[in-house]
């Protein structure tokens, strides 16, 4: 057996060199470069504390519980079955407080929560929001069933056959008829119910009564968002979680396609922006309803007047913050113009112009032009490609400035279509990629994306809710981040998943990583701004006023007054 | 709203420009690269067929079937649950046809199907294997229970306070008492059902009988493998499944340990792989128990033993092979020293030295040194550092070539001590990496192993099934092939997975990718003979063979004969 000599030379050259080439492969990553962003020694502190209570917590919060324990727990688990831990969590609290720059890249329609777009309906939005159901409901039925809402003018009675004012078989409803909306929740009831019996859609809170307006809004509510049985249970794969994702959009789209309640909306959104840190919004809009239905119920609100609108309640929202001597917590919101990918390329020529005639008019509004929908089930850019270099050659004509940030990668395919849309995306000149989920597997686009400073708008959430991952571990971010890809983190739909503002995607990035620390999500947070399309003036003015935050912030953590 | 104009320069530029990004991207790809390896027409015809029935059958087998359908089913899904689907596949049979090259990376007690290893133990066993259990077993605290195993000398009864020959209740079994495995399993009688009634577990076949040898094995058979409901369910997650991981191994250790079962598994490993197409195989031996039981019950046959004998069975099995004509179907098998990872340095000593005098005596058939289990727990490469680097000096001294081949990166860590494990491997010189998951994380590293010639044994089904991944479409092999990596695909432990033989890991990664084709197959194949650890002679020998009986499998694909 051998003893123990002294330390050989062989073995200090190989810690020196081991050394070597960690300092080496890491000094790519953004968060490591001091000449992206410096790290104060406060702040290299308050990261050192961070980790630490990360460590304690890992094991206190998310350790499995005892000997043969069932619990199922983890860091960066799945986010719908963790989301009550991580309200208990220290460290999401830190992060609810950290200034996390802009966010890049959420779906208008699907930013605010659920239980306060129903609110908006039943007040601004009454009496003119209806509500229909394609079957009148029972108990046993419920579950099966989704509604669908629309605002009409008074005077329009919609369904003027419709004896009855509920949307249960209780009650006599005929299928498919309007009924107005605060008259329907006021008359729920469901019957056939012993007493106490709950309603057995584990979707659907537990209650003891058969009707009422609490299991309506149940209801409703279970129609919006995605529950944990679905993602993780029935409906675990991407193609089928799609399915419920979509019918969600088209379930909220009648309750927010209503003038009034829109604007409750947008100031909504601006509000949970500032409570969550959050500095700067880029919102992804859908323009592909050509209208809404205006305040008073004529549906021929046009996108120039959601536009008008827009401006309006984002003037007012800014000038109370500015009453408040908070204007400088707000450097306001923007609009990327986006349609649907699975139309055709006549229809796109539609859009695209609108897009173009909607710029000239609103030129510091609209920022750029993406499409949504299923990557893998619409048209790959590819497919729009022609009619896309045409409309950059126009915009460049017209003496404008309106880039793609493109929706990418947000797939599992390796080589198809859509992960093809990465190369398409960049070749097209993309300012920044939308997910950008399978350029993990490319490290030669990441390259290309670090040498472009094309950055990649991640949303961990999203991703894993619907099925691209199964936990923020499995997430290929850390690929992204070794790579020097600049990254920002976005929450996508918030309402839909749960996950409002960002401080949770920021979360689960947190928590996930040994690597990632404070110092990580103060450069993404940086970075967001620095990569959104503000211009340069309002964009050193929100760095400035990011950074100061940023000192702030980190001086509480090390003071631990946070 | 624009005409159709035709296409203009700019868009042909578009056109060219993206399709030099793909083919340029494309070009690191060893399976791209005609100066690693030529692909002939009709082996591109060949990749073509193979890609179309992929496409169909990845509608017709893997659709899911029916609007609403429960089927959670998609190309590439959860090993446990595909297998009965991938038995059915076209394309799998063509890949059980298919000369795969070499399994480099296989440990040796979990390679055989365990019913054979059962068999192996009541028929070369008897009569000296023995089984315990921690209880005596009844209906209701079967599936709670594991047997353990034992080879005892026949005049040693080493249980006479025995006065049952069987582990059940019924028959009053004094617990932890050693009973002769094949009288055990003979009188295996619970008792209390109802007839019909069948045991509830559902990892155990459905039984109308509550008795008797079928159950007894099934019983067995469950506590030597891992069953969907454990990875998928109620072990969901990377600490969890190693419990039980690491239990089937303890379990097969009393079986596989006695040197006529151990002679007889050898022979049937090496059987397996002829039989799956594969001609060379470098085994992961676990050298941690010092001496396994030796024909007639005495614990004292050594290492040196376990070698002679394994040089026996090999020499045996290729004279067979030769005979029938069949020689250059099998390269041959060596050997890759391994032990346990969470051992002392002290213990480190004992096993480094035992692997250099074994070297010396058996210099063709060990060629390597690795450390086993669970890499999260263990310890990490660093901590044995100094004496790896120390034992490295003396092979090099003693004139021999005894390099690493370490596992490294098993793990969903992120800057962790086991994602750095994969740093220090490449330090440390291995000549290939185990598994190497995390690596996908590091472009930076999976470039120095293109550079260095560093080969992945990349483990697909192993990788799932042990939680790393979910399924195939979110492995990250795909971004080691971008990388150019050379990677070779490996079963690891398919007595546990029931991943026997390779054909289920490649037809796994062949369907959950549109890049990959049968070329992409091909070229790991062969880069598995590449870089093995053949002496180049032999090499030069097996990679002949190999590209003849290549040629031929494609030429019959092109012909349907397949």
């Amino acid at each position: 057996m051998l003893s123990s000599p002294p330390p050989s030379s062989a073995y200090e050259a190989y810690l020196s060199k081991r050394e070597n080439l960690i300092r080496e492969e890491r000094s790519l990553r953004r968060d490591q470069r001091p000449q992206i962003r410096h790290v104060s020694a406060i702040e290299a502190k308050a990261d050192e504390i961070v980790r630490r209570i990360r460590g304690e917590e890992a094991k206190v919060l998310w350790g499995n519980h005892g000997a043969g324990s069932a619990d199922l727990l983890f860091p960066g688990m799945g986010f719908l079955t963790a989301k009550e831990t991580i309200l208990k969590s220290k460290i999401f609290r830190i992060i609810e407080t950290m200034p996390k720059g802009a966010l890049l890249h959420a779906h208008l329609d699907a930013i605010v929560d659920h239980r306060r777009l129903l609110r908006f309906a039943l007040t601004v939005g009454a009496p003119h929001m209806h509500i229909r159901v394609g079957k009148a409901l029972n108990h046993s039925n419920l579950h099966t069933l989704i509604p669908e809402f629309r605002a009409f003018a008074v005077d329009d009675d919609p369904s003027p056959e419709a004896s009855v004012l509920s949307v249960t078989e209780e009650s006599g409803y005929v299928p498919m008829t309007w009924v107005p909306l605060h008259v329907a929740r006021e008359n729920f009831r469901l019957g056939g119910f012993e007493d106490g019996e709950a309603v057995r859609d584990k979707r659907f809170k537990q209650h003891g009564r058969s009707d009422g307006e609490e299991l309506f809004d149940a209801w409703v509510l279970a129609a919006l968002q995605i529950h944990p049985s679905e993602a993780y249970e029935t409906m675990n794969t991407v193609d089928k979680i799609w399915e419920k994702f979509r019918s969600c959009f088209g379930v909220t789209r009648g309750l927010f396609g209503y003038e009034p309640v829109y604007r409750e909306y947008l100031r909504e959104v601006f509000e949970g922006c500032v409570k969550d840190g959050i500095s700067y919004v880029e919102l992804r809009v859908n323009f592909y309803s050509r209208t809404m239905v205006r305040a008073g119920g004529i549906d021929d609100f046009s996108h120039r007047e959601w536009m008008l609108a827009f401006r309006e309640v984002l003037a007012d929202f800014k000038k109370d913050l500015e009453k408040k001597g908070r204007g400088g917590d707000f450097a306001g919101a923007r609009v990327i113009y986006t349609t649907l990918r699975d139309i055709s390329v006549e229809d796109m020529d539609w859009y695209l112009d609108d897009c173009l005639q909607l710029k000239k008019e609103f030129p510091e509004e609209i920022i750029g032009f993406d499409m949504v929908g299923q990557e893998d089930q619409g048209e790959p850019l590819l497919f729009f490609a022609e009619q896309l270099v045409r409309f950059q050659e126009r915009v460049a004509q017209e003496g404008l400035y309106l880039p793609f940030i493109f929706h990418a990668g947000e797939t599992l395919g390796d080589g198809d279509s859509t992960d093809t849309n990465v190369i398409d995306a960049i070749v097209l000149g993309t300012k920044r990629i939308g997910h950008g989920f399978s350029i993990a597997k490319h490290p030669f686009l990441m390259k290309m994306c670090r040498e472009k400073d094309i950055l990649i708008e991640v949303c961990p959430v999203s991703n894993e809710i619907l099925r691209l991952t199964s936990s923020m571990p499995m997430h290929p971010l850390p690929a992204m981040l070794n790579s020097g890809v600049p990254v920002a983190l976005c929450c996508d739909d918030p309402a839909i998943f749960g996950n409002l503002g960002i401080s949770f995607d920021f979360y689960q990035v947190l928590v996930a990583s040994e690597i990632s620390g404070l110092t990580t999500l103060g450069t993404m947070a940086m970075d967001s701004i620095l990569f959104s399309e503000l211009p340069n003036n309002q964009k050193d003015r929100a760095l400035r006023e990011w950074e100061k935050r940023w000192a702030a912030f980190v001086e509480e953590i090390v003071r631990g007054t946070n």
